[in-house]
């Protein structure tokens, strides 16, 4: 049961922001602008940053919903999603995405864990100033919503595969609420 | 020096923001409607809620940015700012903004660390519903600022009445840009 009155059957963060659209809207525009706008990195490796970073923080509801859109826009399966979760350095993932993974494992134990050697690293792989501010950016913006969606107990459903049958719609409809 | 360029004398989130004004517009009306609008915890503890976290997360910038803010909407020292971020049960504010200081430090921790007990505690204190949910996305959205400010190694004046002299203009313009 969450932590405070949120009207059931709303998965994840669609509860509480339900409670305060003001607050609702900004966020869902910071996803909107972050995770789809136009950009060098594709909307699947920025879900893949989110989804690895919400399996970091051990957020079951973000990982699984991020994760379901990263396997729809890489057009992978769960067996690939859950290989870069465990352990993205042994997959097959471009040595640029896996220099921003690093730097986003970085942030998520805490912004100055971030090192000189591997803002050198991503730069030598080809990651522009943009790319290395975006994946700062998602990783710390996911270490918001998993706290938000955890820190208050949140619901979600434990079948992964809700969130993989949601993910084409999601995508088509984006994250504006 | 930090990890990308950076335009100079911009401190501390100010810096990325002026990179991306999409991601600035979204970021600042959040922090506007968290730490500001209308709200049954004054902006005095919202600040205060804010800087212990930042404090938490060792960011310089933002503990000392919020913490001025607090000490003026509070109209203490920053000795009692500095007490509160030293260890907070030992201050003399209010048993209810005690009980959330104690949720938003679980949340920086992660947002599972946050107990029932805690909950029972801070709505035994007369903590509602809304504020409960307030203090668990201000502390997750500084876990989101700090991470953003020192995961790219910003710039950030090392005098602290830097922080405390702008304090009243901040107070007097809000956040958005």
């Amino acid at each position: 049961m969450p932590h405070i009155s949120i009207p059931d059957g709303l998965p994840g963060i669609i509860g509480p922001l339900s409670l305060r659209p003001d607050v609702a809207g900004p966020l869902s525009e910071l996803c909107e602008v972050l995770m789809r706008s136009e950009n060098s990195l594709t909307r699947g490796e920025r879900e893949l940053i989110a989804t690895y970073v919400s399996s970091l923080n051990d957020c079951f509801f973000c990982q699984h919903a991020h994760g379901g859109l990263a396997q729809h826009y890489i057009q992978c399966d769960m067996d690939f999603i859950d290989a870069v979760k465990t352990d993205y350095t042994t997959t097959p993932l471009p040595d640029k995405l896996k220099s921003l993974l690093s730097i986003a494992a970085s942030v998520q134990q805490g912004g100055k864990n971030v090192t000189p050697g591997q803002i050198t690293k991503a730069k030598d792989m080809g990651a522009t100033d943009m790319e290395i501010h975006d994946t700062v950016l998602i990783a710390a913006a996911f270490c918001m919503f998993n706290r938000y969606v955890d820190g208050l107990d949140t619901w979600a459903p434990a079948d992964k595969q809700f969130y993989i049958g949601r993910a084409k719609q999601r995508a088509e409809e984006g994250y504006r609420l």
